[in-house]
């Protein structure tokens, strides 16, 4: 219990970070850097708590709030420095979107959804903060671009489900489909990989 | 009840698709296809559906995600003729608007709304998947740019509540006033009509 | 209360009219216009609403909609004299503010929720309508980037608690925080104050 918790936290101190560098990039200021934080750590929990009509989550519990606001202060004045610990803040962020893709999918079951729209709702808790992130700061969301990232999620939160077919128990169902989601997406950035292009050469050219 | 129903998935469909060819226009992977799809064919009734607080339809009926997904993959891999098809495109839309129309305005009366209000919930399902689409492929929503869309649906929707002060039959007003929102859009489109600039020659220039 | 009553529609009048300022100054047509000068009124109320799962207010008074409707309108009409009027303008806009705060941090504990979150939640009802409305005009939310305005909301709606510890009357508390906010904005703008940048001179040349 106490180890997800730590690994949630760890996730939310890198969703946060991720926000930050990209506001940074966009020269905001100190109030808008902070707001990027955090609609990147919780906008996807937000999203999923309004669809399926739960109390959301970070208004009842201020770990996150904490937690993030700390983030982002240590972020911005230690920003020179973030490119000495981009490993351990990828490695963080991987996390993160197993753990949040994982959350997202029980919550769902809890909610008695369909498997296809838990699996829907898993990816859009680990991946829709990153976009409304993208949206505000005027860019193309990236996960809609490039990258293996909410395919990780989705492969993961369907092995989740196909698992249950299994006698394996629950507790290791989680690890399971969690450490797929964790290394699909190291393989992916390791090898470069992307999604298969479905434009043939003449269509991007322009 | 089954002609709505397929006329519905007609033009669930057709929003799918334009959603596609968006996507397509700015070179997005296969993810965030099928993502700009999703959001195109069911955002509108999505926000009605959180901003009445009722629950979210596609989320309960999964008809709309398999058919979406197939428009999309389909749409994708026939992608060239699509131009072929670009007229039954078109009234498939068309109708599309109608009907999801009629559903917001319907939906809005069900939970109580004053008509002013139910009128805007029936234009905000049938033209907000569009506005979402555009805003996550970094544009400035279309509809509020240029043609008649939007306005043909504030007038069928209208039109249903002054039809209600008449002996009209319910099917008939519902009939009656889809068609003015379909005919509307079609002669807007055949005779290239758009509102009426308000800007004067010297606005315009810049 | 009549004051409180005349205050938010003189708010919600200044806020149509900046949404109709943008919404000109990127050519949209009426359609676009009426939208954006909506969502610039009511969308930071709508999202807190929707966040605390309580009805939209909107929703249920029409006088707002009649209010922006008209103030639109109107604000299209006599647009070339919209500069004559551009101080009273500024001046319903920060008492606007102040006063969409107030609501939304008493909203906030109506609904049980802790100080900080309340805090939040006034802040958002001030500010994120200008935030919709940049995000639909493609633009990155003006707030994130100059100015102090959300700054000025943070400090009246956290002196709204620090004063609660203090023997002073409510009502007292309500135009003391306001007042805060309309100050503290108005300061800013006259002096031309913005958040302290975090940039470096070699950081801001790019």
């Amino acid at each position: 219990m106490k180890l997800i918790l730590i690994i949630d936290i760890l996730g939310t101190i890198a969703f946060a970070i991720s926000g930050v560098l990209t506001a940074l990039n966009k020269r905001l200021d100190p109030f808008g850097i902070l707001i990027i934080a955090f609609v990147t750590a919780v906008g996807g929990g937000t999203l999923r708590d309004i669809l399926i009509d739960a109390p959301v989550a970070w208004m009842r519990d201020l770990t996150y709030v904490y937690v993030i606001f700390l983030a982002t202060v240590l972020a911005v004045i230690f920003r020179k420095r973030l490119n000495h610990i981009r490993r351990s803040l990828f490695l963080f962020d991987t996390i993160g979107i197993a753990l949040y893709t994982i959350v997202g999918v029980e919550k769902g079951i809890a909610a008695g959804f369909h498997p296809i729209i838990c699996v829907a709702l898993g990816t859009m808790t680990a991946c829709f903060g990153g976009v409304i992130r993208d949206i505000l700061c005027n860019e193309i969301p990236i996960i809609f671009r490039k990258e293996i990232y909410a395919t990780a999620c989705i492969l993961g939160a369907t092995a989740y489900f196909l698992l249950h077919a299994t006698p394996i128990s629950e507790n290791f169902i989680v690890v399971i489909s969690g450490s797929i989601i964790f290394i699909v997406r190291l393989l992916a950035v390791y090898f470069k990989l992307s999604l298969p292009s479905i434009y043939r050469k003449d269509e991007i050219q322009d």
